[in-house]
């Protein structure tokens, strides 16, 4: 085989409908994929998964807001000003690139965080050029990766694809931190569509413009930032790869426990507990542990809003380790930037123990009017957020920060008031687990893969086909019953395909193609006894069951609940395979 | 009470959780809704009710295409040049309106279908001025309503949102048909995201600018247009309101089963067979048999690919009956415009019983180039399209359609060949139930919300919390073991609330409100004997059950298997309520 694992496992996927280029009668459009029949049952088994051990067991609540939002939203976030890719384009062909990516594929050095004056003069020096017709490039500038929209028939009111689908969490934090008692810490997860508009994207179903993230984000107080139940994953055995060891020359990943990493000052303890998780979450999709690790970002990696971020990455053969989940430490950076910009009070509230005394500068309109003039209001907003436990901190002046500037405002302009306070109003820090379930659902296929018979041989639960039926033979008694047989099992809720073309063997090796755990088949017995033979795509060995008792012994065994020798009598087929 | 349901409602769905309005830190935009925790379960439980009907029911496939589509699939699809509504704006205050829609709101008469010139003349004729402020209107203008956007950085690559997911399975028709082993009738699904860019939407949550659609594509062969299975929903009886009785001044509904509407010709079979199902899904979701009619559309409400269409309508006491579900014969008009737009065969094909000998003209390019020039190929392209019985049909010239125009192509531009088939190529026609979901979701509210106690009785199986676990006293022991059930309850799959703030009688009167239909408590003997009570929603009676059965029983009362007289000892609580 010349063709890589991708080009195999591409050509299968699309073939048996898992995924399909997207548009393709119309030429195509890079970072656009369809998921076919299979591929959308897999999509939503994961998903399911997912939400199992986000909802059903962190007891998240899971919330679903628009994918399409207005502007001011994406302002406050800071993704107007900082969700950039910088960006070139070559004078003669017209072609745009990725700058950073491009030096980076010409030089092999890493271009991450490099600012575009360091990427113009990495251009110039080595004399870059468009690798598909040698034209010259263009001075690098900044792209930002939001699709933007106008929303209603006024021109200029803009909205925006969601980038990631965490501001729809943070924006209706206080209804949610209200749904949640007002008891930290809590989570909130959401699943759904977002959308990067890549300048550029090159590497298949790797790097989409549109695609589904799963993510959760997790309110801590944060004097108390830490996960409760942290010993449901703390055994977790994982490789971790920290920033020091990638500053080496020949840096290692650490084998430890998740506990061990916490001990050890490696990664705080909210984090860990969620690489913890998501390791638990990608083996059951049948990624092996040593194709899984957690790699700290660099600090330039980092995006505007995270004060610490660890990726879980997960290895494959044509893309090298690739990142599937994300997991930010985002501080109070949302709340604290969408309470300023709409002025609604994004706090939490904690009861002291005890009410106590502070001091505030009560801002005097009168005075600050003719000073500040139409600033005016944004100081006085800025001086109530004071407070103090002394008032003679309060004394002599105060400076505040208002329009990113800072502002002297005298003494004459407030009065220090007096107040006794039963608690504290705090911003809540967030941790946020991002997971991109497209490249998961790739890391499941490629991980899932047997490249030697070119079939799928997924976890009995996951595969998206559960149960083939098969007539043993091509007659109108054998087709009754067996088409009898599908169409009740897939009312029961299972995942059926019922097949009569083609000799069984060959039937056979098309449900192993695509992973099918467990085979049905109706042969002449069938037809005295009501019984029925079950294949097992692994070891190929069969036995017989009651009708009566198929779907009971299909759900034990997809459920792993029971082995195939447990549900029937074995049995050795005469004929076929 | 003032309010009417729809507001009581929204009150209790904004303060549980349901719904919210979306960005109401920013002031809001119409046509936006935000999903809380139980607004998320109930769409999960009614989309995975859906997906039982269609995928596992009627055996379609589910598919998961982008929502974000490059210009070409809706330049074919004709949703560039038709998804029109007509608009007008306030010269004074800038104000945008739905013309048709403000016309019908002065003058009470129905627009539906109207011309430009037809709204102007009304608006002329009426004096009608802007309702929020008096001053003159524009001149009424068609509006897009599709959201544009620019995909990649190169301008003018423009993609739209798509208004519908019909079209993701259209353009992939190909690959689909050969899923389904080429064989007619077969299903496409999809459930996602839809947009549209509504001038002026003012109904809340029934007219949404981004909502979800459950759709299905059901292909046939035009000669055997029929639903197998036919029988399934032949016996439902319906409220049907067809054309005739709309045009009457006193026009009635018709009851009568699916069966009698298709054998009195009311309505085709096909959709006949949707309406069946599509009554039996509603009536699942607890709105009533009498709050549901199919109405047939006018010819002039008809959308531009749609040849009959039959709406499912709700009625909702605010706004009247309201379309939540169209089953439309949309014929070959979508398969047709993308095979021409594409150059991809979207045909089917069928073998003949014996093959027969056709005449085609095959096209001489060397005289077509000449003659035709740049539409040379394309004439080409129509002449291969033709095919007769007789060779004399092709003889003297043909005239064949190029760019809407017809083009006579004279003798000496084609050969006449003999060609043996073995079947033929043809067009699939398409019916298609189209579902909106989140329209269903209000009509499940109101439709499930008792008025007098402001609560909700959700059918069990569709309650967005299943089960409350509660403590009877705050008491350490008690809460212990009441968390513990709730977590394991939650794992097992139950979607459970666990609540101790309040008196007992509060907790259940809040359980009551977003119709928790049993609630678990552990009260003093559970701490002897490891038995708690079931208190069911609507009897407020009680059972006591032990802990190792407490899972089966719920999950039996909870699919409707049985009553809660069997699944536990009846009991009467000496204290709470």
């Amino acid at each position: 085989m010349t063709e890589d694992v991708y080009e195999a496992i591409m050509e299968v996927a699309r073939r048996r409908g898992i995924l399909f280029p997207a548009f393709r009668i119309y030429g195509g459009a890079r970072g656009f994929y369809d998921y076919g029949p299979l591929g959308a049952v897999l999509r939503r088994k994961i998903v399911d998964r997912w939400r199992w051990y986000y909802v059903h067991r962190e007891g998240f609540m899971e919330v679903d807001s628009p994918t399409l939002g207005i502007s001011a939203v994406y302002e406050a976030s800071g993704h107007v000003d900082h969700f950039m890719d910088p960006m070139t384009q070559c004078k003669e062909c017209g072609e745009f690139y990725r700058a950073d990516h491009l030096i980076e594929e010409e030089l092999g050095i890493d271009c991450e965080g490099k600012s575009l004056e360091e990427l113009n003069e990495l251009i110039e020096k080595h004399d870059i050029r468009c690798p598909e017709c040698g034209g010259e490039l263009t001075e690098v500038t900044e792209f930002n990766l939001m699709f933007s929209t106008n929303i209603g028939p006024k021109e200029g009111r803009t909205g925006y694809l969601r980038p990631e689908t965490a501001q729809g969490i943070f924006i209706q934090f206080k209804d949610l931190y209200r749904l949640a008692r007002q008891r930290l810490p809590f989570g909130v997860v959401q699943i759904g569509r977002a959308y990067r508009n890549e300048i550029s994207p090159r590497q298949g179903v790797i790097r989409l413009r549109e695609f589904t993230q799963m993510e959760a984000e997790v309110f801590f107080d944060p004097e108390e930032k830490e996960v409760p139940h942290f010993d449901r994953y703390a055994d977790e055995e994982l490789y971790f790869y920290p920033i020091e060891e990638q500053l080496k020359e020949d840096g290692e990943m650490y084998r430890m426990t998740v506990r061990e990493a916490v001990e050890e000052g490696l990664v705080e303890q909210p984090i860990a507990y969620f690489l913890g998780l998501t390791k638990r979450f990608l083996t059951d999709l049948g990624i092996p542990d040593e194709a899984i690790r957690s790699r700290q970002h660099l600090p330039e990696e980092r995006a505007h809003y995270a004060r610490d971020c660890w990726d879980v990455e997960v290895k494959l053969e044509r893309f090298g380790w690739v990142e599937v989940v994300g997991i930010a430490d985002r501080t109070d950076y949302d709340l604290r930037k969408h309470s300023k910009h709409s002025g609604e009070d994004l706090r939490a509230f904690k009861e002291l123990d005890e009410p106590k005394v502070v001091y505030r500068p009560k801002p005097k309109m009168n005075e600050l009017g003719p000073r500040f003039k139409s600033d005016a209001p944004k100081v006085a907003e800025a001086l109530r957020e004071i407070e103090a436990e002394d008032p003679s901190e309060l004394e002599g002046g105060l400076e505040v920060e208002v329009n990113g500037e800072k502002i002297e405002v005298p003494p004459e302009c407030y009065e220090v008031v007096e107040e006794k306070v039963s608690g504290i109003r705090f911003y809540p820090h967030v941790i946020e687990p991002s997971y991109g379930l497209d490249r998961i659902l790739y890391c499941v296929l490629e991980h899932n893969f047997d490249p030697e018979k070119g079939a799928f041989k997924f976890p009995a639960w996951l595969a998206p086909i559960e149960v083939c039926v098969f007539p043993l033979l091509k007659r109108d008694d054998m087709i009754d019953v067996a088409r009898k047989i599908a169409d009740e099992l897939s009312e029961a809720g299972f995942i059926v395909e019922y097949d009569d073309s083609g000799s069984i063997g060959r039937r056979y090796a098309r449900a192993d193609e695509i992973g099918v755990p467990y085979c049905v088949t109706v042969d002449h017995d069938t037809l005295d006894d009501d019984t029925v033979t079950i294949r097992d795509r692994d070891t190929t060995e069969q036995v017989r069951v009651h009708l009566d008792d198929l779907e009971d012994a299909l759900r034990r065994l997809l459920l792993g609940e029971a082995n195939l020798e447990d549900v029937g009598e074995p049995f050795s087929p005469s004929q076929g395979s």
